[in-house]
């Protein structure tokens, strides 16, 4: 498969994991910032006309869940979330604890000044490393929502 | 960084590139199957609750994004995608050509048999790599969206 690489890392109000809020009615809206390697500056070009990106990133601080270790087999796929005080399958939540270990946030792009971009809604501990940002296309209440480059490609066909 | 690797297979109508529906107005409603490794199977648990889930892939056959390779420096973070005549960064854009070849696919789920989840809304190519399923929390109408076991763990809540 391929070799991941980080394309920047996140600049948090989260240090420990204890501080991110979990469990259920949690509400993400601490302001952050997608800091970019310069290298991959091209990459942003036009990302300011979408108002919420999807954040792809490693679960740095959290060790790759490895089958086997100790455990009855397969019992490292079962967790209880903080939203639950059940165990459910770990690709019916959202575990750090993942074959492997992709996090994936939704976050408001509030600015974007050069390599840094200005973001509400993160969840991720300070210095987390990038591994991708896509536009977050559809299913945001349409109000809220700016589709950018693709808005006008599509006001342009008509 | 984490090593990836492939914890099922997408079974899928398309056998190349060209038969997935792109551009504007292209509808993703294909029927597919996630081959889950029997490895895996636990963490399936209560996946069945959800009616959408996130898909993250491996863009397999699309060559990872090298920097250099020939261009302009930073060239191949620009491109045009088939839904526009004008390029865009690669991070404004869903295009498999990018830094890490991850694509993320929201699909509808149907049925689940075992290892394998029928799903509705596949854009993969047949025999893509699946890298992890997360549950969809959020944004779908309501009216459409079932939360499975957090809304069951919400309701005992109060």
């Amino acid at each position: 498969m391929f070799t991941p690489r980080p394309i920047g890392f996140v600049s948090s109000p989260y240090k420990d994991t204890g501080e991110v809020p979990k469990g259920l009615g949690a509400k993400h809206a601490a302001d952050g910032v997608l800091k970019i390697l310069p290298e991959f500056e091209l990459g942003l070009t036009d990302i300011e006309g979408f108002s919420h990106l999807i954040v792809l990133w490693e679960f740095d601080r959290s060790p790759q869940l490895e089958l086997g270790g100790g455990k009855l087999p397969g019992d490292e796929l079962m967790g209880t979330p903080p939203s639950d005080n059940r165990p459910h399958g770990v690709f019916a939540t959202r575990s750090p604890r993942r074959p492997n270990p992709i996090g994936l946030t939704v976050v408001e792009l509030r600015r974007r000044e050069g390599i840094e971009l200005q973001v509400r809604g993160v969840d991720m501990l300070d210095g987390t490393p990038i591994l991708d940002i896509k536009p977050y296309l559809s299913s945001i209440p349409s109000e809220n929502l700016r589709r950018g480059w693709l808005a006008e490609a599509e006001a342009r066909q008509k």
